[in-house]
């Protein structure tokens, strides 16, 4: 049987999954996207690769993810077998052909996400499943005093879970971002090539306390030279972020 | 015991009530807010009127209500200790005390609905709960033509649910709009000063048999003309349903 590798660009709400990550008896993207493949390839195990690991209850506007498929199905009909099947709640924006051996993983050049923030008084019943809801107020020039001592190429340590178990926690972070107004919606963005363990999360969780006026802008520095988590501030709740982008080099299967 | 008139702003996601109007044993926003308002009231039963009475899984960004309340609360007080007892998926925005003749019902000079529409061959799994997913293709232009024979003061038996008892059924359309582009976010715009049961579902789901090509769009002047339901298309589902806005004039407890 001859298998094709294919490129599939996801997006879903993740407040009812247990993660990207397939875990046994629990609904997780992985695994909901997986046993719709195998169906469509004629009932043959599909594994799925993520380009990012997202946690339960985490959001994505552009996660890719690549598998291998034996079906001679085409990309068009492929794409419109996979949205009848998978649920509401996790979408394949695009799907295509690739060369065999694009790695989501590997290739990927940049990733960025965002963590929405919700700052209005009364918070917006639409967007609850999507923002930390933030009415307190927060001093923005300190945030960015924080913000802008986080770029670099660096080892993050200091803000990767305790259950991080990845060896190399060098990454470079290309930008960190925060943008909006004083009453209403507003966001943290960051981009890199490559994230550890509810790293953004906790950044966030560190600049909400410096918003706050509970640390000073500098404990980032402190942080990132200690490596250690426990200088840092609380992990923020996991449905204000999202994986908004995973960015490909033109020959590396990007359909854009 | 004094009792002032307090109008309150309401935003709500429609998706886990069972509509505006109290049912018993069925969760309301009428139900829910009113609990709430009793709680702070010092435990006297308040009856909250609302400007529209929105159905199962109807959506309100711009709800409005009134009711009598004895408590010497002061109002931003008041709609903070509000925000604080109600759900996430109903919210305050704004309550103020207004004159106590004011009556959101009586007082309405205008009603805004919107009806939302992803045209996305995916769908968007983060506005999922707000709209109808309408991937087949829609001719914009017919829709149009039958839009703009809509808008006028008339009798809209023809569009009104068999249910609805109401007995004098002439209501005044100012505004029957769409927008949106071919592949994304479009929108049905209706304004008047006064909806029927179900008359803005039965007006798209007619309206979408006219895109659709299954419905000339000369048949909505039949419709009108025969006063017969049956005439009509099938009535929309009630996600992409949402009251925007309710006007009143300046000196009828508008707090903007």
């Amino acid at each position: 049987v001859t298998r094709r590798r294919i490129r599939i660009d996801l997006a879903y709400d993740g407040t009812d999954f247990a993660g990207w990550q397939v875990q046994p008896g629990l609904r997780t993207v992985q695994g909901v996207v997986e046993q719709a493949l195998t169906r469509l390839d004629g009932d043959r195990p599909v594994r799925l690769h993520g380009a990012g690991r997202t946690d339960a209850g985490v959001h994505a506007r552009g996660q890719v993810a690549h598998c291998d498929l034996s079906t001679a199905e085409e990309d068009a009909e492929l794409r419109r077998a996979l949205s009848r099947i998978l649920p509401g709640d996790v979408r394949p924006l695009a799907l295509s052909s690739v060369a065999a051996n694009f790695d989501v993983r590997r290739d990927a050049l940049e990733k960025h996400y965002r963590y929405r923030i919700d700052r209005s008084q009364a918070g917006d019943p639409f967007t609850l499943r999507y923002v930390l809801h933030h009415p307190q107020p927060l001093d923005v020039d300190r945030m960015r005093v924080a913000l802008a001592l986080l770029p670099g190429r660096r080892d993050w340590s200091g803000f990767a879970a305790a259950a991080c178990t990845v060896q190399d926690r060098v990454r470079t972070l290309t930008r960190a971002e925060f943008d909006g107004i004083d009453d209403g919606e507003a966001a943290f963005d960051f981009r890199g090539d490559g994230f550890l363990t509810h790293m953004v999360r906790n950044l966030v969780g560190t600049l909400l306390e410096v918003g706050r006026g509970k640390m000073a802008p500098e404990r980032v520095v402190e942080i990132l030279e200690a490596g250690d988590r426990k200088l840092a501030g609380p992990t923020a709740p996991p449905q204000g972020l999202c994986l908004e982008r995973v960015v490909y080099g033109d020959e590396r299967g990007d359909p854009s």
